[in-house]
């Protein structure tokens, strides 16, 4: 059929995600009765607090069953004002410059579609989830920059600088870091406004592990620093800080000349989010809730860190946020998708091959410690088990 | 700034729709202490069932509140699978043929954004709603077929002749339609499946107001027809009539071939629908709690059409289905924005300018029942106080 193979053809730069072929092969192994170790998924593990529950029940209980304003409900819009002010030390009116979405993949989803046309570019940090699709839907091409392991993944300037064109539109920066746990520093930010400013771009900055941070770093956002605000898109969410993802309840905020083209776009995506979320989101956010799911990542993590040290060639930053960490393979070996199979395969093991996250993962692993202590000893004694036999 | 500038001129096609700033109007005058009848409302004015926020609270405390597949849940999609079969007469695979999604607007962007590409050309009727602003946003033209009053609204076939090119790729068919109450006849089936066989078009038909009928009108799902099936999207969900607008909760089905591009694009939209919302509509499809609020939308129409019986000049066919009027403007009255602002800001009542719509709606106005009989009373005995002063 043509408009079938018309599809198709254009289908082929909107890739299946790797992840969910990784998610199918663990489904059958669990049909068929295996143990598998999951340390593939990037969503906490824990159920959502129950004091958000309850607003949730309140919520439903007062009927808020209904359609809200696209922008989201005025409450949950001074709560989101009042933490971005709070939090991050950014002000934006409730009124005209904040806008609730479900989720914050479709935050980006919106905001790529308002600044991004045919034949425009798209900076996106290599790897990184989700943005690349999204910039091909639009009818945009996605540039690479990387982020450097050598410096704990900071953006690479010299990157940008030689990829930017008169073409680029947006440079999207994503901090805490999925897949690989870093977080950008806030010297870095400077540069990146310098860089921002040179090339009269709008940034697209993806803060939604915020919340997760370890040891002594700190979370800057793009927004706060004064060259950035008039031109930084500041996405955020409930989903990671508050165990709430399948609520599907994301924010963002930005000065109202860049909401503008956003809310037109947004009108015509899901209409609102679920109403209940928008309840629920108004008791978690913060509500500190999210501290004790925090230091459990943090054991986790240091955890993980040990085992990881014990395997020869599996070399990493020390992840200072979110919950991955990404590292190198084990000695030995080099194909990381062979290597993700195998392991899957062989002794129950779930992980992400790097390179589902661009070329950069090429040679990495995506490890999720979104799984407890115990499991986490579980899965590597198996890995020792089975790098010993090989 | 570049990019802003670019983003306003590409966004002028993407408009804000009219209903919206009826609303704003709205809550000014209720703000300023004025009592407003709303006529301009397209969702159940009514609470959610019981039965079904039951099942949410039980999905909540069972802890279904983390991502689901991209499909959505496994017992969800079997619901909508027996219900396609039972209701509509149509087979689909629970698991390779039926997608979850955030309302039946993310059902028809994803489809709209897998099908159209730069330069393509989507067959949309006029009136409607909502379609031209996703095609334009995945880089398609929208061309409009009309429905034709004098017969009740069905699809002018001459003008889908006259304006299908060999760059159309989808038809868009909408029945029971908004803003007209119109349902397409099994006859207009036959000729519109001629139609998109000869012109091998992806048919993308919406049946979000299937259970709101009236008198002995008839639903028939697109898809039920043998030549369509291959090439038909089938989207529905249970905003309207389970009055769970809120839970952001739509589906689709279609044949295999056609899921393929349209799960690439859910990946990146919204990642699942909300998990609570999911276990809600397993409850409400197939439950027939529909039944008493459809009766009560049967009461008011009557009572609407009554109304506007006794006004000259505010004709239109009686409506089969969904809770929409769409009748020509009083006697001596010829713009109806003109007309809608002027009797909101003079007499507190709310209607929607049929102009919102295209321009087969000029001169025309959108009535929502979804309010009570006597708010119905309220609003027209207002209206003919203002007619008499004129």
């Amino acid at each position: 059929m043509l408009g079938q193979q018309t599809a198709a053809d254009r289908m082929d730069h909107i890739p299946f995600s790797g992840i969910r072929e990784i998610f199918e092969e663990c489904d059958r192994l669990e049909a068929a009765g295996e143990d598998v170790v999951h340390l593939e998924i990037g969503r906490p593990d824990f159920d959502t607090p129950k004091p958000i529950k309850d607003a949730a029940v309140s919520a439903l209980d007062s009927g808020h069953v209904h359609y809200t304003s696209n922008y989201g409900i005025s409450e949950l819009r001074e709560t989101i004002a009042a933490k971005f002010d709070r939090d991050n030390d950014i002000a934006y009116d409730p009124d005209q410059e904040v806008i609730v979405t479900t989720g914050a993949t479709e935050a980006i989803l919106v905001s790529v579609f308002a600044f991004v046309g045919q034949g425009d570019e798209v900076l996106v940090p290599n790897p990184s989830w989700t943005y690349a699709p999204s910039v091909r839907m639009a009818g945009g091409t996605p540039v690479s920059y990387s982020l450097d392991p050598e410096t704990g993944f900071q953006p690479d300037l010299s990157e940008l600088r030689e990829n930017v064109s008169d073409r680029t539109e947006l440079l999207i920066v994503n901090s805490p870091q999925n897949p690989t746990g870093g977080v950008v520093d806030e010297d870095r930010i400077d540069t990146l406004a310098e860089f921002a400013v040179e090339n009269d771009l709008v940034v697209l900055s993806d803060e939604i592990y915020e919340k997760i941070l370890y040891d002594d770093s700190e979370h800057h956002s793009l927004a706060a620093h004064p060259e950035l605000y008039d031109r930084t898109i500041s996405v955020n969410g409930v989903s990671k800080a508050y165990s709430m993802t399948g609520w599907r309840l994301g924010y963002l905020g930005a000065p109202e000349e860049l909401i503008d083209p956003i809310i037109r776009v947004r009108q015509y995506t899901t209409t609102c989010a679920p109403s209940l979320s928008q309840h629920a989101a108004v008791r978690a956010i913060g509500s500190g809730l999210h501290e004790p799911m925090v230091e459990a990542f943090a054991d986790r993590r240091d955890r993980l860190l040990e085992r990881l040290d014990r395997i020869p060639g599996m070399d990493c930053p020390v992840p200072s946020g979110a919950f991955y960490a990404f590292p190198t393979l084990p000695e030995g070996y080099e194909d990381e998708n062979e290597f993700v199979w195998s392991l899957l395969r062989e002794k129950n093991v779930a992980m992400v091959p790097g390179s589902v996250f661009g070329s950069n993962g090429n040679g990495r692993l995506r490890i999720a410690y979104s799984n407890s202590v115990e499991r986490i000893d579980e899965a590597f004694d198996r890995i020792e088990a089975w790098l010993a036999d090989q």
